[in-house]
């Protein structure tokens, strides 16, 4: 189940930082900066992991997914959706897939949507996010897809906190999840990989 | 001043739609569903706008920007920050640069951030971003980059609203924009490009 990418393990080793509260800070290169060429170094990692024919297009979420989405619609060559957390204004309401998602780090709980315009029944849709903790996000996305009558074929992440249960909920609803880095533990300020 | 690039205009021809409040709707390949290889076509006009040797690192802001700068970080092998419209609870408050913008559409004033460690004082900065109307973004994104002590060295946008002040108030100040499509007017429900 634990399969970490080599060059992100490196990457996490030497930028990442062990913040309290059990938070991972990556900002160098997964959600603050980004380095392009890295992004496209994890792109061909998904692209093994998940087969190109499978899929139709590449759904994610703002704001932090929307770079490793781009990139692997770009390697792929599909289209990337990206679903909101506010209904725009330009976003007509009958044309507009909604659902709730709980934020563990804001406390909040937001309304995601997704234009029915861009996911259409019958469409096989591959989910891309910077981090897997909860996986209420993930959840929503699926609920959102399911909405559509669309098929969602596999959720790929950067990062997985193995020690929250978002990866386990989603497997056992026979998800295929792939991560490229899992984190077992971040106790004692220490950045401990799953096995 | 105007420097429509043809393959956008016709896009926008083809698949935007005006709304009601001078909103103009181009979600099907701007800020919601994205086409990778049009995302690219766009950063290579950009790329013959903006010298790539004049500028250290490109900077956007969330959500909408993203793609776009990503886009043309890969093109140009730079490094892409994203401004936050919230404060993320891995950023150390004493690292961190905000500023606030007032945002006509929701009518509200957001605060924006930037770690210092990611725009250094003497850097050469390229800022990007999907849509230029007010310019209150953009404004914000200069606050932050004259903070940083870094040299703004131009923006660019995909669409201009000319209709509205964001633009003149940027050149101005003497500031190099290029936008790959200049709206003169929404009026009637037609989109009426600017000459």
């Amino acid at each position: 189940m634990v399969n970490n990418f080599p060059p992100l393990i490196a990457r996490i080793k030497q930028e990442g930082k062990c913040l309290a509260g059990g938070v991972l800070k990556v900002d160098s290169f997964v959600n603050h900066q980004l380095d392009p060429d890295f992004l496209m170094l994890m792109a061909e990692e998904f692209n093994h992991r998940f087969v190109p024919q499978s899929y139709d297009k590449i759904i994610t979420i703002e704001a932090s997914g929307i770079a490793h989405a781009v990139m692997l619609g770009y390697l792929t060559n599909k289209k990337v959706v990206f679903a909101k957390k506010k209904k725009p204004s330009t976003m007509d309401q009958s044309h507009m897939l909604t659902t709730e998602v709980y934020s563990f780090t804001k406390n909040i709980t937001q309304h995601i949507c997704l234009s029915r315009e861009f996911i259409r029944a019958g469409e096989r849709v591959l989910f891309i996010d910077d981090f897997l903790a909860n996986g209420k996000a993930a959840q929503g996305i699926l609920d959102l897809v399911q909405q559509a009558q669309a098929t969602l074929v596999g959720m790929g992440f950067i990062i997985e906190k193995s020690f929250q249960d978002g990866g386990k909920n989603l497997r056992q609803q026979q998800i295929h999840v792939e991560s490229l880095a899992s984190i077992a533990s971040l106790d004692n300020n220490t950045i401990t990989l799953a096995q």
